[in-house]
């Protein structure tokens, strides 16, 4: 059984923002020369996701709605989470999310459907993060 | 190590639908011929779910219900990817639903408590979608 | 490839609770022997979840506060499903929490971020209720 680990770090410049790191992950797929095995992607921060879906810039902007109608980043006192942090609404909103994914690898390639492309989601920005990539297999 | 991948089709007759799909799921286990490891179960498709719950046609009365209170499909207008598209709402619910599940494979089944049943959630349907199995182990 | 399964047992004095099984789980991964592999935890029920989050009781006051805004207990009768139960809510609290997370295992350790902890959450609570765990590695 072959194993990888890689981190990967990002620094958003905004609280929230949705970022495409799908060719990362191929990279790391191909670093890991694994050509039938499983891909974990997770956030090592929990106001952090990793998820797939459209790179399409009207859902994305739907997300963000949507998101800040389910779980409101302000006011911060609603949450008693916020007594020396700002950032309950992100632990909730990354709880929406999801914290991970787990992509087939079948004849060396990320085993996706059309449109499926991994993102890294995060909600409580302005400082670096990171995500962690794991692959096992042959 | 073992490596198997199967692609499950489905073309639900209406826009959303819960399919049990822990039967085809098992029938690929036992043409794996894994007895130890791990079963990934995802949708292929980004309007699309695969999760684990029960199989009751109230809780799944209920689920219609409150995926549409929390993510409504209409009006289509009140979401930006719907500009040449209608399935915005689609792509929430199944957030919210989730794109997989990960099963553990022990003495050559699904490894699982007293209720739990596989479900593909179809929520932009009337097409062929996918979804993918991948098992890997000994 | 190693192999190691192990249910961890769970008797919630109250219908929701919220408990740290991250001490559990690393006992579980020094038995294995596993050093490069993944871990899952899941849920064996279908009324309670296994999620990564922070270990602070403000959060976890918020996320009891904010589940019951979105998926309320009470009234029993507004859930198709309760006409033989009364844990509709439980399963849509679930739902939104997630069954299982996956772990990457990496120098004999849980691969974790900073403030990573697992959490078994419990909604149906009140009775003797399981969590597996399923090591693959080397």
């Amino acid at each position: 059984m072959k194993s990888y680990r890689k981190e990967l770090w990002f620094n958003a410049k905004t609280r929230r923002a949705l970022i495409n790191i799908t060719p990362q992950v191929e990279e790391c797929l191909r670093d890991s020369g694994v050509t039938e095995g499983l891909v974990l992607v997770n956030a090592m921060h929990i106001t952090a996701s990793v998820f797939i879906n459209d790179d399409e810039a009207g859902l994305h902007s739907d997300f963000e709605k949507w998101l800040e109608k389910l779980a409101p980043e302000k006011p911060y006192s609603q949450y008693a989470h916020n007594s020396f942090e700002d950032n309950a609404d992100a632990h909730l909103k990354r709880t929406i999310m999801g914290r991970e994914v787990l992509v087939a690898v079948s004849g060396g390639k990320l085993d996706f459907g059309p449109w499926e492309q991994i993102f890294y989601g995060e909600f409580d920005g302005k400082r670096r993060k990171r995500v962690l990539v794991k692959i096992i297999g042959e």
